[in-house]
């Protein structure tokens, strides 16, 4: 049995509905195993903005480094995407504890649901078998290099920079993971016109020789863009910078069709942070409509990444496929073939796959 | 009736065997309606340094300024793309020669043939319906702005960076043209953490003003990416960066199925400059295997945008039309369904086409 502290951040708009059914499964898988969670909460991104002035407020950054895992809900808020002179924005708070944190790798398992492949817009056909795992490197690239206005502010730029260490670091884990995978790796740049892609190209090229057993492939960004579309089946573990990564990983969720049901693992030299890929979603915040399985799975991610509990995690995303086989789903995944009174609300939903743990 | 000079630059790869059919069918269109077109060839890319050690010889550049419009083929060669540290390029012949003639906006329009519905990896109800014209940027961006590497080689930047009056220009010639099509524009960008997509939103924000008939939205590039999947036919025209724009049109070429079949025109201050969207495709050059295609389609393009000639190039879209209606197709947009002894190579589809003029 284990003893963990779990720092808990619901963040904006839906995040706060959903974080609470990811702690709910926490707390329950805590009882029936005998592990001590312990929980703690604190505030990010425009919520932070709204108390304390602040996206990462001091106290959430201590209580952050403090803790054995973080489960995040979401952040952003409208009001600041309209106003791109804004000096404080919701965002500046996850991006600053990507890099406190040293959260440099950003994983994210598309995987598939057999009861929801009709959700795609993509063919059953070419969908069928599709499992990526992305590294998505977090902590560098145009994200983090030097952003600067003109004084007469009509021209604006963004570094985008790497250095061999950054690569080298999220290319080994990713390699790790290959190994142990499909053995394929897909490093994506744009080494044909950038001196970064370049760079990044070199390192992984050099890495590739300590890992013959992996089968290693590099290919554009607008190709593999495309690529995902047309044959998603083909990939097995895509590593990619930044940019690129943030792109990618959500056109191929789209592709997944569950949006609603895609978790991701920022991981790097010490706390874990656990979070869905969707967005804080104001159109729907507050009224019980959002899916509670992607902050579930991102639970799920974290009791096998930072604690290693493999049986716990698979134990969660059983009773989610039961729930799933039983014919329940949320708004956003239902269809026409739903029966109506299996659509779940945010609580509904939370309780259904309690009840299935 | 027209007297113009066109300059064919087949550059690499399947570009020499798909210009040679674009140009027939100007020269064919020439004499049906008594236009007098004269053309000239040079080189650029592989092609260009294999002979002269430069990707954008001078003699080129010279002769592309001199023209009234440019038919280019494809760039690129496997070589170089496997040798990150390779100091000439073929792609930086294309990127000259962008910067040179001031071809800041570069039109892509995604167009679904009917009978080529059933081509793409999305289901035909999703896509059915969908006509996007992309407004991509393209002279600026991380394409242009300085690239530097450490002396010690472990560093790599390139600058993303853009001025006012690149956003206003573009997006203006995108306004006027969601004016005369469907009204709605959608930009993207990551203003959410990019300076140079704040100032970009900024810019397109006031522009918007002067356009009250045209419906604008902003969109993040991650969901955009996404919703390009989701439902393609929500967007009209996108107005995009450099760097985005060469991403999402991708993505997008793959969704409408028809990579080998679509166009694009490249305009600015002066000479406009049509190509396939596909590129040089080595593995298949040289076998009479090239769909012909999009170079024609880029032909139909140069004699409605460069030259105002509209009804000649509805002409070219009613002669592949017919091409498809018949059931003829090149290897890549040929499927189960199609009689296999109406899958044509490059010539015998480029004849084809030339008899239904
Ligand atoms: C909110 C935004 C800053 C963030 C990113 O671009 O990294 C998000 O899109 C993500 O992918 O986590
Ligand atoms: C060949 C390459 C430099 C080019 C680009 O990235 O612009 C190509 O992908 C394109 O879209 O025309």
């Amino acid at each position: 049995a284990l003893k963990k502290h779990i720092l808990v951040i619901p963040g904006d708009g839906i995040g706060t509905e959903v974080t609470t059914w990811g702690k709910a499964v926490l707390e329950k898988i805590g009882q029936q195993f005998g592990h001590e969670f312990s929980f703690d909460e604190a505030l990010m991104g425009h919520a932070g903005i709204e108390v304390t002035g602040n996206p990462l407020p001091d106290e959430t950054l201590a209580k952050a480094k403090a803790s054995d895992a973080i489960l995040f809900g979401a952040i952003g808020h409208i009001k600041y995407d309209n106003d791109p002179s804004a000096k404080v924005r919701p965002e500046q708070g996850l991006l600053k504890i990507r890099k406190e944190l040293g959260l440099y790798a950003n994983l994210r398992p598309i995987m598939l649901f057999d009861e929801l492949l009709d959700a795609s817009s993509l063919k059953p056909e070419i969908l069928k078998g599709t499992d990526i795992l992305f590294f998505r490197e977090l902590t560098g690239d145009v994200y983090f290099g030097e952003k600067k206005r003109s004084e007469d502010r009509n021209t604006a730029s963004d570094l985008m920079v790497y250095s061999r260490y950054e690569v080298e670091r999220i290319a080994i884990k990713a390699y790790e993971a290959a190994r142990v995978r499909g053995k394929r790796l897909c490093s994506v740049d744009k080494a044909n016109v950038l001196e970064a892609s370049r760079l990044w190209r070199e390192v992984v090229q050099e890495i590739a020789k300590q890992y013959p057993d992996v089968e290693t492939e590099h290919m554009f960004i607008d190709n593999a863009a495309m690529q995902l579309v047309k044959n998603p089946k083909k990939f097995d573990v895509v590593l990619t910078a930044n940019l690129f990564g943030d792109i990618l990983t959500d056109e191929a969720s789209q592709i997944a069709g569950s949006m609603g049901m895609l978790a991701s693992a920022s991981i790097g030299d010490g706390t874990g942070f656990f979070e869905p890929i969707h967005g804080s979603a104001h159109d729907i915040a507050g009224q019980d409509k959002a899916n509670p399985l992607a902050s579930i799975l991102s639970v799920a991610l974290m009791l096998e990444i930072s604690f290693g509990l493999k049986e716990e995690a698979k134990l969660i995303t059983s009773a989610i496929d039961k729930a799933l086989k039983e014919g329940y789903r949320t708004g956003d995944i239902a269809d026409a073939n739903t029966d109506r009174s299996k659509v779940l609300g945010t609580k509904a939903m939370g309780q259904k796959v309690l009840e299935y743990l």
